[in-house]
């Protein structure tokens, strides 16, 4: 018999957790009355069991659930449904805990390339990393082009497209990807370093593989995605047929206050195959403390099973200013993404500010690493 | 210039308000400082705008976005990014509406079929309609087909698999599907009555794909799918290319806390090809006021550009005692799902209260839609 354990913050009054308790660990399971389950081996295989209720706050409460591994059935989508499920549905609940056994663990291959993979493809043994990200979603091929020629001149590691950018007509998926891996390899071809483009993967499933697909053709090798938007099981799907790519994993439709967002962005996005959460960080325009935010590295990064360590991605209101804070709280495997800040500058000034984010973080890396 | 209006309900400070409503819709196009946004085109053309601000309740408001339909390109996964991306992992912020222009409407066949087509299917012009949930997960193949006979013999419309079973080794999908279908088979020879047996739909878009050509092989006409857990633009593939089921859309993952229950299960599941949502009913276990419960039918079966009406289902703390007051609250455009209530009859009894609420429903069903 294996189990893996959930764990829940709910609120409650005190006379009424334990009911609460029993009742969340029948609703993710049976989802019935305790009398109709008339079959032993089901009331002792199947069915969840509270396993710890600890107090967590004023008329708040821990819970740990143990579920059946056999409920899940080693399928990827049902590990979803099976820990937070209909008790989504459920007011006052937020998921915050997630423990694999390990032959069901060993189901998700996670990351395929991780930090060290990472390290390796960007040629950077030891020092943070840098991203930018392409705004405002509107600009034609041209423009986009050009802005990421300008940011791999400046050196910077990972060109992304602002999230916002698809396939719309003002700049179609094929030839914006064409033109920006153009862009890179020109500046590399200027400056001696490779800076990498991250186009911006979405769609049905089917859209997403030829346009993954596209991608490939034009020698992508970083891409971002947004896990919930195209949804978890797409996604799983996806870095199974495309293992060659990094995923970084955008938090967009994350709707995190019902998941804990260390669990989501740190673990669910792992287990999943992201290589580099990206998660907003503390200080900017999102309300996350700055504690959450540690959190969500470290779960990133954590021992767990055979998966390789993610890499952290802090981005949102990341300002220049800041790169030592941040480096200093973060640590070197670590991926400062800075988007809206730099793009106050243009042209020239463009540059030289990108070029300063790539200096100081390389800089101020080389101390933080040692 | 076309544009998609959303709402949401922020919570805020008066004197913050406007800000706020600003921030989000900076948030949900360009993403950027407006300062950072020199094109004109953009400004005008992509860069969301408040449209409206009104008072919610003390210190809530619901402010109305214009986002230009541009920026979805036509892309039912970019939509779902550009309505409630971002500003998902906004702290108090609720999704609560959705308008589309008809260009972009028309992008989405939503329902295959809709109250009319079950209707068609099931043999039933006017009277409300049944549904029962096969309980407890774990039950193995053969005693599964059992029940779904029993419920057959009975008279009930349509007979679902629990959300959680899934292709679990004491219940494998391909020998299910195959055994609830010939018990279903075998009643209707019996009873003269067809009863439609739902398997559950669950999976990475590979496994969907697959179980849905095995179900379609054995002669299923209506399924089960979680739109949250499998993703909802998996979803809207798995419609494309099976259009020939009835699809009952289960609210597992839904975390609907942060999106309007009315607006997810009423509205986004069947602009995504729900032909019957199922959603939790008032005065059961979870806590939806029964004004929501409402709102979420009357959202499913409202005129909505050229989109067929889907019909409500509502489930969870169904008891046979209600029927009567269920059916005079949601009239007879509804399909009554009951689950865990009937089982706690087994064997003969359970054949008798299964009939019973068919019988009810009927009988009950001809009162209201007279």
């Amino acid at each position: 018999m294996a189990w893996l354990t959930t764990s829940y913050l709910i609120d409650s009054e005190p006379e009424r957790i334990e009911a609460r308790a029993e009742a969340l660990a029948i609703e993710q399971s049976v989802e019935c009355p305790l009398e109709a389950v008339r079959d032993a081996r089901i009331r002792d295989e199947i069915v969840a069991r509270v396993a710890a209720i600890e107090p967590a706050g004023e008329n708040r409460y821990r819970v740990d659930v143990k579920i059946a591994a056999e409920t899940v059935g080693g399928d990827v989508a049902q590990l979803i449904n099976m820990i937070f499920g209909n008790c989504s549905l459920w007011e006052n609940v937020q998921f915050t805990g997630l423990e694999l056994p390990a032959a069901l663990l060993a189901r998700f291959p996670g990351p395929r390339h991780g930090i060290a993979g990472i390290r390796a493809l960007l040629g950077a043994a030891r020092r943070p990393l840098t991203a930018v990200a392409m705004k405002p979603q509107g600009m034609r091929v041209a423009e986009l082009a050009a802005m990421c020629r300008t940011f791999a001149l400046a050196g910077i590691d990972v060109i992304k497209d602002d999230h916002g950018i698809a396939n719309q007509a003002y700049s179609p998926f094929a030839e914006r990807v064409r033109a920006c891996q153009s862009a890179v390899a020109e500046a590399a071809a200027a400056t001696g370093k490779r800076s990498f483009y991250a186009p911006h993967l979405i769609g049905t499933p089917r859209a997403l593989r030829e346009r993954a697909r596209i991608a490939r053709d034009e020698g992508v090798r970083v891409v971002l995605v947004a896990p919930m938007v195209v949804g978890l099981p797409a996604f799983f799907d996806l870095v199974e047929e495309f293992p060659e790519f990094v995923y970084l994993g955008h938090p967009s439709f994350g709707g995190a206050a019902r998941i804990a967002p260390p669990l989501l962005f740190g673990r669910l996005y792992r287990l999943f195959g992201v290589d580099a959460p990206i998660f907003v960080n503390y200080g900017g325009r999102f309300a996350y403390p700055q504690p959450e935010c540690g959190a969500i590295a470290a779960e990133a990064r954590a021992p767990w099973g055979d998966l390789r360590p993610a890499l952290p991605v802090p981005a949102g209101g990341m300002r220049l200013d800041r790169v030592e804070e941040l480096l200093d709280f973060y640590g070197p495997d670590t991926m400062l993404l800075i988007g809206g800040n730099l793009l106050l500058a243009e042209g020239e000034a463009l540059l030289e500010r990108a070029r300063e984010f790539a200096g100081k973080v390389a800089v101020t890396g080389a101390s933080v690493g040692a």
